[in-house]
C-alpha cells in the first residue's frame, strides 16, 4: 500500500458474524499469521444477518475516524457461495476489502482510484471454502495488504463496483421517500435521506409509519418526553427519534420499512 | 505524562453504548489517528445506561490491575448536553478521563495530583457535538495524553471533582443501609457497603428485599445449593449470592434496591 | 518460549465470563501488566457456561489459525475452588493454559512436549483465590511464557493430561452414536462425531432428535428452504443444519443431545 503512505498499521473489522463464536477470532488468527504487528479493531460484528444496507451505514460512518493507510474489511454477504467477487477497492486515504455486492457503494466514484478483483492463485488457496470467505479470502488480503503488497499483486482490475440500489431515495409527488436503514440499540432510526435531498429553503414535514411528525428539530429538547423528532444525525443522515425512548418500538417500525419527507407546496 | 513514566500505552475503555453499533470501533479510531502505537483495551461497554454507580464500580475494581502509565477514558454520561465538565484526572499511577459526573469518585482527594477541563481550543474543536463527548472529547484527550502530551495542554485546572452520594452508607437505628450497585452476568449483587464499614468483633446479619440471610459467610460451600449468602467479594465489597443460582432472580433485585447490616445489640 | 520462536507476541483468550462484565478487561490488564508489549486476540467469552466440549471445540478449531508462538488461554472451569489442577502445555507450535479438566483434550499425546503444573511460589501468589484463576494464574502464567521465561520456571512437571470422555463416539448395534458439542449462533449442530468415524465406502444415514434426515450432503444447495441436511464441516466433524433457519430450533435440540449414525446393512 506504498501509495497510501507505506504499510497498514490497523485493520478494521465489519461483520454480521456476532461474537458468539470463534469466526472472528479466526479471522484475527489469519491475519496475525500473515502479519503479527499488524492491529486489528472491530467497528461490529453484530450486524443484522445479511443486511447490505446497514453495513454500508455502519462502515460509512465510521472508516474515515482511522488514519490514511487503515485497511476496512468488511464481511456481510447474502451471497456468499454465487458468483458475486471478492474485491479490494484502493482510494487515496483507504483500502477497503470485502464482497463486491454495495457494502461500498458509499464511495464515489471518483474517490476510487482501483478495484482489483481477489483471485490471485499465488496469494490465495485455490480451496477456497463457498461458506467463510472472511477466513479464505478477506482476512489473508487484509494481512497481505498490511504488508505492504501492493493491491495489484492480489488479483485482476475491474472497472467499476456493484452500486446498491435501496440507497436512491425515489421521488414522489408530494416530495422523497426513503427507507429505515439502520437500528441502533437505542432505538433510534437512521434512513437514506440525506441532508443533501432537503432543499433548505422549502418547508418539510416527515412521516413515518403513517405518522406525520412534523418538521426537522435541532435536538431532543425540542419536544417533550416520549415524543418522536426527525433530525440531521452527525453522520449527515435524517434520523428518527423518540426523546428518552426507542423509536423502533414507538412506531413498531423494523429495517426497510419506508420513511417518507413532504415538501410545502 | 512525563510525570508517571512516559507516554502511555494502554487506553482502557469503559461505556454503556455497547457493541452492536459503530461507536465504540469510532472511539478507536480517533485514537488510533491521533496515536497508531497505542493500544485500546475494552473493560466493558455494556454497562446499564446512564448507571453512574455501576460505572464507578467497574472502573474501581479493575484499573489498578493495569501498568502505570495506563490512561481510563470512561463514558457513562447522563448529563451529555447539559453543563457538567468533561475532565482529566491524574493521580499517581494513572490519567482518567471522561465526565465530572462522579464516575471517577472511587479515587481519594490525597490521590488526586491534577484535575483538569478539557476545553482546549488548540486540541478540541469548537464543534463538540452535544451527544457524543466520547468522540469529540475524551477520545482525542485519551490520544494526546497517550503521545506525552501534557495534562496542563488540554485545558484549565479544576479544584475537585464532583463526588457520587449514591455510594455513602447510612447509619440506622439497627445498623447501616446501602445500595445494590452492580449486578454481574451470574445475577450476584454487589452492594455499596463495604468491608471497613463492618465492626469485625461485632455480630453482624444482613437483610436484602427484607428476608434477614444471616451473617457473612467465607464460601458459597457455607450454603446449601439455591440457598443465599453474603460474603466480602474480592473488591472489598458486601455481595450478595445464591449458590447455583441468581440473587437477583432469587430477590427480584434490581440496581439501587436496599440491603441492610444489622449490628447484634 | 524459546523452544517455540522466541518470545510470543500474541495471546488468545477464550472465557465463559461474558463481556458484560470487568472480568476479561481486568486479565487483559493483569497481562499487559507484566509485559505491556503482547497482543491479546479474542477468541470468545461467551461459551455456554461451565461447558467443557464447547470450550474444547471452540479451541481445537480455531488454535491453528495463529502464528507458531502463540499462547491460546482458556478458562472455562466447573471444577474451580476444588482439587483439579492449573496448568500448562507446551507442542512443537503452541502453549497452552487454563485448567486440566479436558478442554485441551484435542491435543494427542505425541503433540505434547510438556505440561507443567502451574504452582510456583516465585512467580504466582500464596494468595490464589478460589474463584478467579483467570486473573490469579492463568492471566500472569500467559504474561510471564508471552516474556520468554521458561514453562519449567512456572511448575513441577506432570506426565499427562485430564482427557474428556464425552467427545468419544461409541458403537451401537447399527454404527455409531455421539452428542451435540456445539451450537453456534446460526443455530448449526456441530457434533462429536468426525469425518474419520464414518467408513466413506459404506452407505450412512444421520439420526437426530428421532429423525432419519439421510446421507451426508456436500452443500447447502443439496436440500429445499427449511429443510435439514447432515454434512463435514470445515473443521472435520459431522453437523447438523437447516437450510435458511436453525437446525437447533428445527430439532428442539440442545448441548448433549444424542445424534447417531446408521451404516448400511
Amino acid at each position: 500500500m506504498g501509495a497510501v503512505g507505506g504499510p497498514g498499521r490497523i485493520i478494521t473489522l465489519t461483520t454480521d458474524f456476532g461474537l458468539e463464536d470463534n469466526y472472528v477470532g479466526i479471522m484475527k488468527g489469519i491475519i496475525s499469521r500473515i502479519n503479527p504487528d499488524v492491529r486489528t479493531i472491530d467497528i461490529t460484528h453484530d450486524l443484522p444477518p445479511h443486511n447490505i444496507a446497514a453495513a454500508l451505514y455502519q462502515i460509512e460512518t465510521s472508516y474515515r475516524s482511522f488514519p490514511t493507510g487503515t485497511i476496512h474489511l468488511a464481511a456481510v454477504d447474502p451471497g456468499v457461495g454465487t458468483d458475486r467477487e471478492a474485491i479490494l477497492i484502493e482510494t487515496d486515504q483507504y483500502l477497503f476489502v470485502g464482497p463486491d455486492n454495495g457494502i461500498f457503494g458509499f464511495l464515489k466514484t471518483g474517490q476510487i482510484r482501483k478495484i482489483i478483483r481477489l483471485n490471485s492463485r499465488r496469494y490465495f488457496s485455490v480451496d477456497i471454502s463457498d461458506t467463510f470467505h472472511g477466513r479464505d479470502l478477506f482476512a489473508p488480503a487484509a494481512g497481505y495488504l498490511s504488508l505492504g503488497i501492493e493491491p495489484d499483486q492480489l488479483g485482476k482490475k475491474l472497472k467499476k463496483i456493484t452500486r446498491f440500489r435501496e440507497f436512491r431515495s425515489r421521488k414522489t409527488a408530494t416530495g422523497l421517500r426513503g427507507k429505515v436503514i439502520y437500528i441502533d440499540h437505542f432505538g433510534n432510526l437512521a434512513t437514506s435521506l440525506r441532508a443533501e435531498d432537503i432543499p433548505s429553503a422549502q418547508k418539510t414535514e416527515i412521516v413515518i409509519a403513517g405518522e406525520n411528525i412534523g418538521g426537522l428539530k435541532k435536538t431532543f429538547g425540542s419536544v417533550k418526553p416520549e415524543e418522536p423528532l426527525a433530525y440531521i444525525n452527525s453522520f449527515g443522515y435524517l434520523e428518527i427519534a423518540v426523546n428518552l425512548d426507542s423509536a423502533a418500538e414507538y412506531f413498531g417500525c423494523t429495517y426497510g420499512d419506508r420513511v417518507e419527507i413532504l415538501f410545502a407546496s
